[in-house]
């Protein structure tokens, strides 16, 4: 009996946390501004702007948005972050990914005040991180801690497998599991034994970008497998996972689409409030 | 049989390259300089700094040291931070810690310029570090790495064990393996079965402050065990590892003294190198 986790409920729940936090505030006259930014006209970037976009409204927080044409040279974008920085009504920045080619990525997210860098992603939000220090954690990585911890699923001591290294999630990932004490092993690429790695483990979250990657051959019985891959295929949304054939052996597993990725619009928010609350308490996901 | 590392040896050798490249650079006018900053009388303090100097003047380079009272305040450390940064003779700083319990080490370690942080240890250079950007590498870490390499062990596809999770240790080297492609499970004081994580792995890397923690029970045979720990005791310097237990069960082992430690150094001098010559070169580790 696999159990399917439901991340949009949970999203839901932080996010009406979140909208009543956001309302109480707004009582006293302070309302939490999220701002956008969007280069270029990449369809798949375009939605999920305008579904942050959404859920920031939704919320009760006041939307900034800036589209910049893909042209955009690097001081263009430069001076909408400054202004945006500038701008005491902001408080929280996003820099939609991927960016336009002629443009680096990490030196514009640099720009980022880090009090506004709702997503974490900033050289010293990422510092902070590594330190053990106060301060806004990605979003994505901090979703699947808030995931684990709504399910009632321990992290203190369990053995948790993370599949891929990258910037947005792996690492940061990595981080906040050691942090909250559990023991993890981190598999990518160069990976020899795959499956030596994820059968030991309580937890596997998968994160590579490789649809299909991990199947029962890699999962013990009984343990949880969190999905944070999307890919549009001929048969609608993947994962990385093979969900089906996961069926009886995971004890509990992410649906694709429906179990991260609403994790990540939820924590943005509680992200941007607790920006605009900065210093008056630590950080904290409402869960 | 089991082969004993000669860190020394492999330490001396780095020397020998930086004080040649000292040398070299001694011929157009430019002679980097390391600023040691001790505060306090700890004797083991004063016994690590005597070291680091004697080794700064070794290697041709100038010996700014500031030894200040035991009660001095954080403003007179930062005064003293800020005085060395805008020396444009110092090349390096470095905090010796730890630090009397009045100072708080990590708002006085981010006084330290990125482009003079020789440990490694800024919010900065730690973010640089998450991100995979070019930085000053922690020192311990940075010469496991080029111990590993002058042994010629390969990294990438290896499965390294990662005991024990400090800010100054397992954090930084597990960044550091992950980025040569190694697969690495870290382990710490709450991991439920220790021989369960480090059994399975080519490499164990143990770094817990645990005297003699680490045994035939915890490493395969002909794996490569990294003892980082230093304790003194009745019967002289101790590692975190069972040394004498692992004969014959070990491939390849790190004496305590004579392993790491004498790495920390050679990186340091390696790193002041890097800081003068910065922006001319990538970094690297002259193995």
């Amino acid at each position: 009996m696999t159990t399917t986790i439901d991340g949009a409920r949970i999203a839901r729940r932080i996010r009406q946390q979140v909208a009543a936090e956001v309302a109480a505030a707004a009582l006293s006259g302070t309302v939490p501004g999220l701002a956008t930014i969007l280069v270029g006209d990449d369809p798949a970037s375009a939605v999920y702007v305008a579904a942050k976009r959404r859920a920031i409204t939704e919320a009760g927080m006041r939307d900034f948005h800036r589209h910049l044409p893909h042209h955009a040279t690097h001081d263009d974008v430069a001076a909408v972050i400054d202004a945006l920085a500038a701008d005491p009504e902001v408080s929280g920045i996003l820099l939609q990914l991927p960016l336009p080619v002629q443009l680096d990525a990490a030196t514009l997210i640099d720009r980022i005040p880090v009090t506004k860098d709702v997503d974490g992603l900033t050289t010293t939000s990422l510092g902070l991180l590594a330190r053990g220090e106060q301060g806004l954690r990605p979003c994505t990585p901090s979703g699947i801690i808030a995931l684990l911890d709504a399910e009632g699923i321990a992290l203190k001591g369990a053995h948790v497998a993370v599949v891929g290294w990258g910037e947005l999630v792996g690492r940061p990932l990595t981080h906040l599991l050691l942090s909250r004490g559990a023991t993890v092993s981190v598999a990518h690429e160069h990976t020899t034994d795959l499956a030596a790695v994820t059968r030991p483990a309580d937890i596997v979250v998968v994160a590579t970008g490789v649809p299909g990657l991990i199947g029962p051959e890699h999962v013990r019985h009984g343990a949880t497998v969190i999905d944070v891959g999307i890919h549009r295929t001929s048969a609608g949304l993947r994962g990385d996972a093979r969900t089906g054939e996961l069926i009886d052996v995971a004890g509990r597993i992410t649906p694709v689409p429906g179990g991260v990725g609403p994790m990540t619009i939820a924590i943005l928010l509680a992200n941007t409030l607790y920006a605009a609350e900065r210093g008056t308490r630590p950080y904290t996901v409402p869960v």
